[in-house]
């Protein structure tokens, strides 16, 4: 049977309802052209938000006629839904919360098209203009908010963890809400939606009313990861480097929960921030936690990355097992080292400038055969070069491993050449069949090096 | 191990923070008096709220230390708490609801004992002055809120309904809560919590603010089903039959998910007033509603009330299974008729002065021998004054098969000897046999009837 | 040409739209029966508030017509109005804030006369029940609000002062409405006018949402002294005795602008409470303040207070003169004292519990020529025993010079004997006669002593 | 003696405290360069707002040593205020009110400068383009607010007229104030003020809150009419022709309180664009008003109008004498008419986009002689384009007769030849002669005319 679905026309708010007539004319044509499938998609993926079906790309599948058109109408917009889900409805009316981040799909993806990309006011090579369109966006979403004191923490972790983790996730969250802390996260299921959970919950114990559940995406995540249904702002960033780019700008400090690859990934990217001497002495609080059952999880973490980077890096990080009231206590005394610290320097609460961000870090990699030979996975660099190219290695690794045209790649040309120290390869060998071992990283059959290591010398 | 302990001195707010010389020092004295163990009992169920425990009055237990003492303080009041849960603190500070919960049972047991019982203002063997007395305790606890539209349902039901049953209150009062309609229960688990979580997600998505979660309550209740964290209007009772009349003239509408004894015995209740013939005509939306699991529970019941109460009882109640959403839209549509008939009659929203409720439904009732003896199951009586005998003559055998004080007296002076029409009693019967089955009535052994009909002539 | 007028329908709020069935016919009854003209001539002072008219007593002969019923309506009450004037309604609809202060108005008298003076709780010849029933009543009035810092100005001062002094008292209201101060006079006009507009402004420039302007008035006054329409807290104490209580409880500092016999005679009452020897040690700020003109105003009084009272009386006051900003600095400082003390003495901040006021302040004094004699005007008691006699003699002088009573006893029985001491007493005289060369005391021909004094020894 | 200054440091607010690094360093570069003498003459505007003083030319001359700075401090900027009137702060700390103000001129200086005049985007001889400025400067100073229901009047008049007729306006102001509308004017005193001041009062009746109080000015004016205290949306258009258009495009209706010359203009700037052919069918109530003494000035007007422009001139405006509650309510049933009207042409609320404004009302005229003898005042040519010469005329004999420069233009090239009627010549003399006998027009001397006319034939 196929399921119920609503035609609609919906006057948009919050910042599309003043408009003027070049704004009109261009967010027409922006959602009819080339961005229109774009549009459709992560509409959908909103559509659906909080939906029971495991796998939101059947979103796709299951509404094959959904379509969204924004239209025209005078001097303003309207936005229209055919053959839209009727979950998101009730009795004929859109719910207000899909409503909100409908809009935000529509205000982000035509304000990165028109004013990011098409402004021509950006050269998004350049380091510091990636960081300004990434603090434009933001600001456009309304994310930036001034004379609130730091309390924005952001979780990471992974989207599919089993239900002991993910009450673990829930209990943290209650902590967090406990003590008038804010969330952001990746916005969808598992440890991004446990936090928001538990802090609503605490929030309304606490009778705090203007709470912040912030998710923020890009258009590959969202059609995989619908927002849950307690985000109140979304932002849809251009990609993935951005996407992290905002999490450590706005957040004030990160907890990390058990997750995949994708979390091994997002730890050494925010390690090899920290690890940069411009960052030194920024005060930056990192817990990593889960409940008892991960701790091996962390522990192998830590091992790799004390080996890799060295034992100081384990400095700027904590790990807390079992124990959300001392995860949440650790936030907290955190921030308000980020608030002194901030005070000192004159800068602002809602956005980290002075973070430096290497261009390492800004840009994507593809993990072709000769992007993977480049790397130098030696100790006899800066750790923070030494974290980007681990990053790099791991996403290429698991590219060969379990994505269609990475393995593909293996098949055609052989293993991946890579220049590496042989402790450091294997340790990251041993981390990766660990992670299968767990069902942390889907893989049919068992875990085998895709690569040949070339020793330094 | 004994669990963590906090001592505390709190500022009371909300209607305590405003009180007379004479006020202060009557609620110094209640509390100091005979009702401090009351004030005890309670205010110890409302600090363990949202405790994972199943039974509240292991709480007693746990904490045996546990104290309160109303202080004066110059002009106004300090509530002191000694070796209380620390569950209920963050950092030595009250989690803000639960001192507001706090603040309502010191509110009610001082108001109720002074102002109600003590005053001499009400003569509470009467029914016009006991409809006084609920509003007076009603109003004083902030719960009548005048100019807001009819949108207050009341959810009756089992607190320890079986997990299907719980998901699916949760998914009527998401429903509910879509359609920006308040919840109020018994305030503790069970179907008591469902409604209220379900309603809270739906409120977050259509971004609703002022929600009410109303909790109504007496002592007895209290301390074995304490109030659920959602819980942000609390209000403690006197007695039973005072908790049952403010349901009843608070709330717009009913909804009656599946539960035990008690639930049957609300149910007789509800229909004993609505039958009343002075009530003709006033609408009053009632749903009887369960998962499909739950059908055959209420054929069982709807057959026992038209056999009882002849086939007309059943326009007053309708039966959905397994379709929440119908269940939220029959209550929409009702409360738009309630509305309608307030304006034509210009009576109050906020309370229901013009519903009847007969003194037989406002007295409690003792299940002796002679009481049983007295009552009568025929129906050659208008159908209200039988059903407030089914209840009574329920409520007996109830005790008479499951009550330590019920069962001694079964043995000491036999079967209960009650002048009913055999067909009501054998109903009867049936009922309780297939509530045993279900598990809905907690017996060792068998249902068997601990009475003998005389018959009627 | 007779005014336009207006029949209307309201339907209460603010505390009156939460009403048991007993109050709603007490309050029905109330209104009919003997409280019925009262009402009328407070309600239509309130209807004409604001009105350019210099006399507001004349609202009665323009509106000969205009009557008031409090009608029941089910289970709430409506106020009917007919023949009302036409300047409270916009296009047939009642202006909100009259609308308000009609609602104080009908609370007021209804309250203090069921639950103060019917409901036998209160014995008002005993000084702490006295003091009880001003808490209720301003309570009831809502005048009470917890949780605020001390921040609650008195003004006093003359209803027809000129112009300079009019614009005089709106300055100093502008310089404490900058500083966040909420007003507290007995809303008419003149000095109790302008500070409020004053405040207005500087409101409204600081962003200053929930601002203040109490009037406390009664019965005798409100109808020749019709509210300011700025008053947005209205409360109509029974009568003037009550209505100084209410002032010295609830403000947190007094400013007196220049007046006539009136304003004097509040001064002796502060004057009398604070040399009071329990409230010694009890910061209570007191500035006498006006133009450069008013400056000798000030000079007599305060020379009068010292030769009666003695030089240490002018440690209770400061005065001014032609500072607006200064006296919102001193009431500031003198606040912050407030504050501080009422913490240390653990007292609330809205109502000034712990002041002393003793019986001889509380109860009216009637100047018959028994009354006069038995004063005592000698230095050899506590000054403010002599502080109440001088009130009490002022009282009666005043009366015997231009009030038609008294001026009619003087001449059937002759003049009053005093027993007082005779510099005191010419002291007194003297003022008077500054009082009527300032035009500040309506007298045909010259002032005349209408006593003689029996020496003291 | 000097007036009393303050050095102070502000952390702005409202737009300028998110701010990106280019706005930063702008912001920096903008305030210090060629702009910087603007930014203070307009600061100190506003930092003597409210004062007492006539002419706020003379606070330059009484503060000479006041300057600002914008300061980048980190990420964000402050505001530094060297040698500032005193008035402007309270104990050390700036107004709230007037900081606001503070910010608006800097925001708006800023934008107009880097993004409308300096960005290149806009073309600023092109009708549209202008169009598009106007929007996005009214809407950068978030004047533009949607889902609000019309109701801004837009009062112009005089800002030196005569106590009576200011009174007036206040009446007006506060007829509108009771009917919850907001007011809009150009921000100096006299018939900028006394709407404002009477709505405030009545806003304060009808116990509104979020009232707007919007002042359009522009740098030439600001200094000579700095906004009175009651503004709390202040913008700073870049030219007389923008605030012009802004005015029509925000304002739902009109109202004109007798002025001088430039009143006159405003009426024909207003009228010619109304009568062109593309608005015919667009309501936009017009109302011309003034006390008794006022209805000749206004008569007068009427009589010009139909003259040069048709009796059909005079179905855009109606004329109301003496009353105000007759003024306020034909702007509310105008502005009924504007709602139904935008509602069927789906157009916003919040601007006039559909409304026609001809090039040749928004570019500026310079009365050189070349130009007034390129005017045409003839009938034979459309009403639009004859209200435009008109206008210009009118421009340009008042420029003749009392600006220094055109004086001297008359004195060195002899009158201007006009291309017009004679009657419509004749009669525009004898509208200035009565402008200058009711002291509307300084002028030294009696009216004599400065141009000759060239019959046009």
């Amino acid at each position: 049977m196929s399921p119920a679905t609503v035609n609609a026309r919906i006057s948009p708010r919050g910042g599309l309802d003043v408009l003027s007539r070049h704004e009109v004319s261009r967010l027409r044509d922006a959602s009819s052209g080339g961005l229109h499938e774009l549009l459709r998609r992560c509409a959908l993926a909103v559509l659906t938000s909080g939906s029971a079906s495991d796998d939101p790309r059947a979103a796709l599948v299951r509404y094959p006629d959904f379509d969204i058109q924004v239209q025209q109408q005078d001097r303003g917009i309207k936005i229209e839904l055919a053959h839209a889900p009727a979950e998101a409805f009730v009795d004929g009316k859109i719910i207000v919360g899909v409503a909100e981040l409908l809009y935000a799909v529509v205000r982000d993806i035509a304000y990165v098209s028109t004013e990011i990309q098409g402004s021509g006011e950006f050269d998004l090579g350049a380091s510091d203009d990636i960081t300004s369109a990434v603090f434009e966006i933001l600001r456009n979403a309304r994310i930036l908010r001034p004379h609130v004191d730091p309390n924005l923490v952001v979780c990471w972790g992974g989207h599919s963890i089993g239900r002991e983790e993910y009450l673990y996730t829930k209990s943290v969250g209650y902590q967090l809400g406990l003590r008038a802390i804010d969330i952001c996260t990746g916005c969808g299921p598992g440890a991004m939606k446990g936090p928001m959970k538990g802090a609503t919950i605490a929030h309304a114990k606490q009778r705090r009313r203007s709470n912040r559940y912030i998710g923020i995406t890009e258009p590959g995540i969202i059609a995989a990861e619908s927002p849950n249904p307690i985000v109140n702002h979304l932002v849809i960033m251009p990609d993935i480097e951005k996407r992290l780019e905002a999490f450590v700008r706005v957040g004030h400090g990160i907890i990390v929960f058990p997750g995949g690859v994708g979390t091994a990934e997002e730890i050494l990217y925010l390690l090899g921030i920290l690890l940069h001497p411009d960052n030194a002495g920024t005060p930056f609080p990192l817990v990593f936690t889960g409940p008892s059952a991960a701790a091996a999880y962390f522990e192998q973490i830590d091992r790799f990355l004390r080996l890799a980077l060295g034992d100081s890096v384990a400095e700027h990080y904590r790990i807390v097992v079992e124990d959300p009231r001392e995860v949440a206590r650790a936030m907290q005394r955190g921030m308000d080292k980020v608030r002194a610290h901030r005070l000192d320097t004159k800068d602002a609460f809602f956005f980290n400038w002075a973070l430096r961000i290497p261009a390492e870090f800004q840009h994507p990699f593809a993990p072709t055969h000769e992007n993977m030979a480049r790397l130098k996975l030696h100790r006899d660099q800066p750790a923070h070069l030494l974290a980007a190219d681990l990053r790099r290695a791991f996403s290429g690794i698991v590219a060969g491993n379990v994505k269609e045209e990475g393995m593909r790649a293996i098949e055609q040309f052989g293993p991946f050449v890579i220049d590496g120290e042989p402790d450091i390869m294997r340790a990251l060998d041993d981390l990766l069949r660990a992670f299968v071992a767990q069902n942390r990283m889907k893989m049919s059959g068992e875990y085998k090096p895709c690569y040949r290591v070339v020793a330094a010398d």
